[in-house]
């Protein structure tokens, strides 16, 4: 289908909800992005679940942000329960201009919703030159280690340096892998390493099956990944005063989430000519990509490459292909709006 | 051997050397530190090679070190190729002071030295109730992902948090395992993962032998490790201007190294009430270590706390033990300074 049919019949459907114009274009664009660089899970296909969220009132409709404190490098922003991708780009906002003011900046965001694709934000520092460094907790998915209990998110962590071209594009959650890849290892009938998931009693298994089956997923890098979710639960659930194993699930419809993101910016032109960093950050990607390979591989990728191509190709196809059952679940709520269907 | 022995001699092991009393007390209290929290790869295994740096004139005896731009909440320091525990210390030092006046705060270090275990400068930090953030590029160990070339160093990342009790302390390297730890799975006559290293034509091993013999380690996490090294890399290589590419190893005695460090310091009590901060770590700690465990685990660990442990138990019995080829090393160099041996 076209991108600006999706993004036009996405928009009409928040709006329908009680979404303002310039949030619901925030959010949809933000879904979007995702779609269009192969990021699905990231994209339309959590829509609908804010939409019920929004009819149910454990999301607000119109964004009510508050900054709660504000001092000299650092603030914190009160995201009363607004959509996610609203307050994040509020919080990163806040970030550059104290970056901006005093060469690095900080906003914790507390009280706010799923935000999609952390890099997202980190993008919007690196469009005016500097580093921005992308920090939330999530719904608990991961065990510390040696342990059986869901404890921590799969925190997701993004540092978007700026280039005078692509910008480079760290995006990762702290899990081994998502639960889609053990899905697909099923489906393929294959069994998956020791270190991606346990079964639902915590146990460590390389049946996929049983660790869809209510299993836990396990730290990307066994203790090193369990170390960074606790230091990210550290610099966004505690000093938010939210814990991930105190934040329900998206698709649990009866408890509102409290998740928080903190943004840190870090303008490069504080510790460097600017010029200088951008001919350095080009040497060391030209560096990377001329470097050596191992047999059969055609091609080295700068962090979030991939990604950005897949986006410029969406872009100039004009085109986006979303699943199915995410169209269905869309026109079921589009019906009830009482809006024309997304073919 | 007595630490306090140990302490004395390589104190004047430094001061023979003419490195300052007060620094060599840095260094030597750093490399301490590391052997009595069971981190012998930074601990006083490193001294005869910062002598031998010294004598060869790669690292000044008596640190240099500069301000060379100091703005708001950020500044840059020149170690000019002092002791990187020294130059570490005063850049940590300074990033505090930023933070102290604005919330948050960072120090660039540029053209300096081997500074040990990246957790020390966080623990600077987390004595004045801030979460001290350290990152510093190394010598290149690392192929970027598909590549077959050393190009980037398992860059050390640490975060420390502070808590009532015991600091939260998240100090890692960015490959998957140290060379130490395939040196050890050759001894036993065991394969290795294939996602550990590369035999030296840069092809995925699981013989340790081959990995040993001039292989490459491999990032943790695969294309997650080797993004965050390539982010670090920028926050701290491409703003010093001198790439990991760029950075002989420590034992090349004909070549300067010129590292650097970028420390954040964030002060907790700009984002919430400091006791209600410290409320919110030990609720965080008592739940993960209260959490379930899998069959076997008897304990669940908090980031760092193994090493917390035994460097309480090493400093309790006063008493360390350091392999004998480093005490050798030690003595043959202190029989060139004329002072008494270590017995």
């Amino acid at each position: 289908m076209r991108t600006e049919d999706a993004r036009a019949f996405a928009a009409a459907l928040l709006a329908k909800n009680g979404v303002p114009a310039a949030e619901a274009a925030i959010v949809v664009d933000a879904l979007l992005e995702a779609d269009m660089k192969g990021l699905g899970s990231h994209g339309l296909m959590r829509l609908p679940v804010y939409i019920k969220r929004v009819k149910a009132g454990l999301l607000k409709a119109a964004a009510e942000l508050r900054v709660v404190r504000d001092e000299a490098a650092t603030a914190v922003l009160d995201a009363n329960f607004s959509l996610g991708q609203v307050a994040g780009e509020r919080g990163m906002a806040i970030a550059i201009e104290k970056a901006a003011g005093y060469g690095i900046g900080a906003c914790l965001v507390v009280n706010s919703g799923h935000f999609g694709m952390a890099s997202r934000y980190g993008l919007q520092a690196a469009k005016k030159n500097m580093v921005g460094l992308v920090f939330a907790n999530t719904t608990p998915l991961m065990p510390p280690t040696g342990g059986s209990a869901k404890m921590l998110g799969n925190n997701p962590l993004a540092i978007v340096a700026p280039t005078k071209t692509d910008p480079i594009v760290v995006d990762m959650a702290l899990s081994a892998v998502a639960m889609g890849k053990i899905m697909v290892a099923k489906n393929k009938g294959e069994k998956i390493p020791l270190d991606w998931a346990t079964d639902k009693t915590g146990v460590p298994t390389d049946d996929p099956a049983k660790a869809i089956d209510g299993g836990l997923l396990l730290p990307m890098a066994g203790p090193k990944g369990y170390s960074l979710a606790v230091a990210l639960e550290i610099l966004t659930g505690v000093l938010a005063g939210s814990f991930a194993w105190q934040i329900p699930s998206l698709y649990n419809m009866d408890k509102k989430q409290s998740i928080a993101h903190f943004f840190v910016v870090i303008d490069v032109a504080r510790f460097v000519d600017l010029e200088a960093y951008l001919e350095n950050v080009e040497a060391l990607r030209a560096g990377l990509k001329a470097s050596g390979k191992q047999p059969g591989v055609q091609e080295i990728f700068m962090p979030g490459e991939i990604e950005l191509n897949k986006g410029k190709a969406a872009l100039a196809s004009g085109e986006i292909t979303l699943p199915a059952a995410v169209v269905k679940e869309m026109n079921e709520l589009a019906a009830a709006a009482g809006i024309p269907p997304l073919e």
